[in-house]
């Protein structure tokens, strides 16, 4: 466990904000499969920073080299490996980072668990960048799973509690005018997935979607159909009637997110996430001097999102479409 | 994945609700630890049937029989397995499921997935009663971390909306007496672990606490720390300030929940629980019937429970205990 | 790693020589399956103690209760747990073991591992009789491969060094009358598997087969094809020429042993395994007391075989139709 | 499982022979540990090609760029990636190959599996090459382990069933001139690894080091201790007698290798490989034409070992060093 998943499809994610690269190591894409890479770096540029005020003006290509795993533009069967090179790196910004944890950040907990020795410049692996490799998986995912007619689409629910898009893109720029960072909810719906997918217990479509999104920085919930909301109804209001629509069982309404048992029923996969706001802030906050052991004040400078939740929104899609691939791969709907 | 969790301590939970047995087998307790029964027995007994007129009258002793691993009551190295026979069965009360799935329940996805060779009797391995064998690997868990000083307590904190006792008490008995169910949220907290459990990424404790936690039936939901609140939240008053007190690190406010960057920060590691009201209603539904495919009504006989949140408390205990403890082993805090 | 094996058949295997009970707890059996269980226990049988003058007195019915994941005699698709009730115990036969470690036994290395809180009854948890678990699951994977027209058969090459029958069992019986124990090797032959099964590198079948061969106790070498003689021959001796026979692609020799880079040819599995000769003897051996640490010596008594090579065949089939099935499993060739 | 190994320490094995780059990407490396780069570049030239006249003309600096999981020249904490980008490659010598499969070769087994889709230059995945990454983690355990006083050595035992060296280099000579391949048996020592270390049944350490080491290509062979010998001793001849030296517990013999139930004793674990004779000859061979469906004859032409033994002696000691160091993280006497 760490920063490997390990189902159907396994893939190491690896890499630190500031190494010479990041990238991902995959086993587990069907041999024959001819990605179409326009098609990956249109998906990838969803996330990609410097697209806007709104977000970090650090710019990088994150075009990956895929150094092996493919032949004649297909994949070969042998595991596959794609690096993006780091470029316009600017570490000095992250030097008094060693000393000072961010809030909010993993800059302390790494420093426990690594005992001094973790790349601390730029989040190291911790940094929101490690996505980019997951976007690369989930991004070729979602093309295999175009060929089966299922389709994983997020959108942006709510940002600060606002669910205008108007509004939301005006209190980001005020947020970050005032030096500081917004979070929000993001929904996720899968459909076209077969019923039958997933495992009993802890193989459930809801623990699986769960490990990989919590994987995602910034998560800090995950709740699917009615979730939280399901726990104020009645199982009269709650419980979804079956009913029999053209020969196909399907349910009228779908406050169980298309998941009984942890089982899919074969109605749309329905699950929100909650991301919390960007901890990275200009605004001066309470931290304390590792090195010296005294209590300070940091203002987090450097490039960094007022709100990272537009840029989440393709990494939930990848999650979602990496664990419906994997549970394609185990029922046999698909072959690796 | 399925009915095995495989971290560092592994086990894979067996039975239905009327096989012979159900139980679990589990490797990764430690050689020479002498778990103290009594105490399991008292903790298991917090999630067993038959308790009050809140839950359902079915009585189980469920006295687990070890019938490996323990030599002269200790743990010896080898695989420990449990099991718990299954006695006061009535599954005349579901002959009719196979025809006609009950909404809310896993008897149409469990058809779909097994293609009609599932135990449809009492909802087979998707039964609650399949908690027990996880409340077993939870309640020595438990027992293992009060020796590191480590205690995990969950509570309800609400049941249909409401936070009052008493209300809640006259709310279930309500539905009860309507036929119908309530759900609910439970909080867990675990204390005195320490900085530093917890892998990147996907082997964050907030992955590994929702791929068991959802593994519990009927949870449809998870947040750490403010959850989806922080969602609503500036960076600002999210973020969890350092501050020195006696030369240890600790935040002042803990919305993060313990836990940043997927690692615990020493702080009191929080998240809650949404659960869903019990599918199991006396209510007529509407369903189908799978055998004639014609739409039907549904009327769920049988014992159950009004509402599973008070039962669920300690599931949720066992499945944040399991871990923790799993995490330690990783961490090599704790031995095998 | 340890009693569980982990890969797209999952089990652990349970129990102690005097524990309760022995068993096996398995995923990926598919649901539907019915197994024969007259041939199970037939197969079974082949392990079994007490058959004959030339294996140990100890008499066991060793027929296992499927307490899980049956539902009308059919795999139900929840795990199938079996056990196997201990009867017949004779640990006071054992007690001088916990201070006079048996030479070529796991009793000292047990010692160490688990501090001394480890089973030493009569080898505890490492005892040959752990193997009828392992028989359990081989035996079922046999039924579901002939229904895929693979034959798995295992048979003794020879015994202390002797190939013909007669004077194996002379060789035995004289060896036993000597109070001493016969090793030797068996080969196993898998015949009808396809082609284009395993995975590469680790996941190869040798290294598959290897690691659940080895695994059965007193096994310390194993071969395929030519195995140690093909470090002798020449290049152009030991590659196997291909030809077309019916347009089918087949080698007209079989050094390989049925495998090429770590996946099947669709020619026969061939692999020899060494057995060592029983440790268990009554000759006087030189050992030490752990208590005391001083040097002495120990004649074995209770019951053994004089060699375990005859009742080590179905345990190796076992070993064989396991990795096979689970091969099968994972090129979707079958279905869990 | 494939070209992954998933134990405490996990690591993916990725590229082909003329892929961009191959390499590996590794968790489970301590946070701190600095790495020897040059005693790794000294340990990996042990398997380079183009050394001598005895192996392949190949010549590549076979350099690893660490691409991830080093900060400041140590080990961070982050998976650790290293690739080796190939350069003088020469595939056009192979275009033959998809059509006319090597004996003795993965090339008609990769074409079942793989559906025509692999990658058949040079072997692709299933080329020697592919060791050079596993001697990168291999040559790391090596040094981890020297700082627990654990030494780990291979040497050639034989080659063509010489044992002298001036005879054996001979003969490898006269081969190659015949346009023909020798192959040889290596011996690995393991000393100074402590009792206890290894699993029950198929987590012992004899399951363990054949998983990896028949990962190597040309492995079709292994034994520990007296092997395939002990099969011919009595009991009486084949236990190991214990006794007390200061105090330490030791054998008198070492036919089991080191290892007793699948855990260390304590002694110096020896296990044996047989490797078979290089299959690329440029003697004439029957082949097949799998466009054509017809017999045909093949020549091997382009660079290749008349005998792979030398090379494959430090991929052995790799293999090695990775299950002892993995058994170490496994008992906590080492920390990740």
């Amino acid at each position: 466990m760490s920063s490997s998943y390990s189902g159907n499809i396994k893939f190491t994610i690896f890499g630190q904000s500031h190494s010479p690269a990041i990238g991902v190591t995959v086993e587990g894409f069907p041999a024959g499969f001819a990605p179409d890479f326009e098609e990956l770096a249109a998906f990838m540029a969803r996330r990609a920073p410097g697209q806007s005020e709104l977000s970090t003006p650090r710019k990088e290509a994150d075009t990956p080299e895929f150094v092996s795993g493919l032949f004649e533009g297909k994949i070969c069967g042998a595991p596959l490996t794609a690096i993006i090179r780091n470029t316009n790196a600017r570490s000095k910004d992250y030097s008094e980072l060693l000393a000072k944890p961010r809030p909010g950040h993993a800059d302390y907990t790494a420093n426990v668990k690594y005992g001094g020795a973790q790349d601390y410049t730029g989040g190291g692996h911790f940094s929101g960048r490690l996505t980019a490799p997951l976007c690369i998986v989930g991004g070729l995912c979602k093309q295999l799973l175009k060929k089966e007619d299922i389709s994983v689409d997020a959108r942006i629910k709510e940002i600060g509690g606002i669910e205008d898009e108007t509004a939301m893109k005006e209190a980001i720029l005020k947020a970050k005018a005032q030096g500081d960072s917004l979070g929000g909810i993001v929904e996720c719906v899968v459909s076209g997935a077969p019923a039958g997918l997933g495992e009993t217990m802890f193989g459930g479509m809801e623990s699986r979607i769960s490990q990989l999104v919590f994987g995602i920085p910034a998560v800090k919930g995950v709740e699917f159909g009615a979730g939280f909301a399901a726990a104020r109804l009645r199982g009269s209001e709650n419980n979804d009637p079956f009913e029999m629509i053209d020969g196909k069982v399907v349910t009228k309404t779908n406050n169980c997110g298309g998941i009984l048992g942890g089982i899919t029923n074969g109605m749309p996969l329905v699950f929100r996430v909650a991301i919390k706001p960007t901890p990275s802030i200009a605004k001066e906050q309470d931290t304390v001097n590792l090195l010296t052991g005294e209590n300070t004040k940091l203002s987090v400078v450097g490039r960094h999102d007022p709100c990272i939740v537009p840029r989440a929104v393709p990494c939930i899609e990848a999650a979602a479409a990496i664990t419906i691939y994997d549970a394609l791969l185990e029922a046999g709907k698909v072959n690796a």
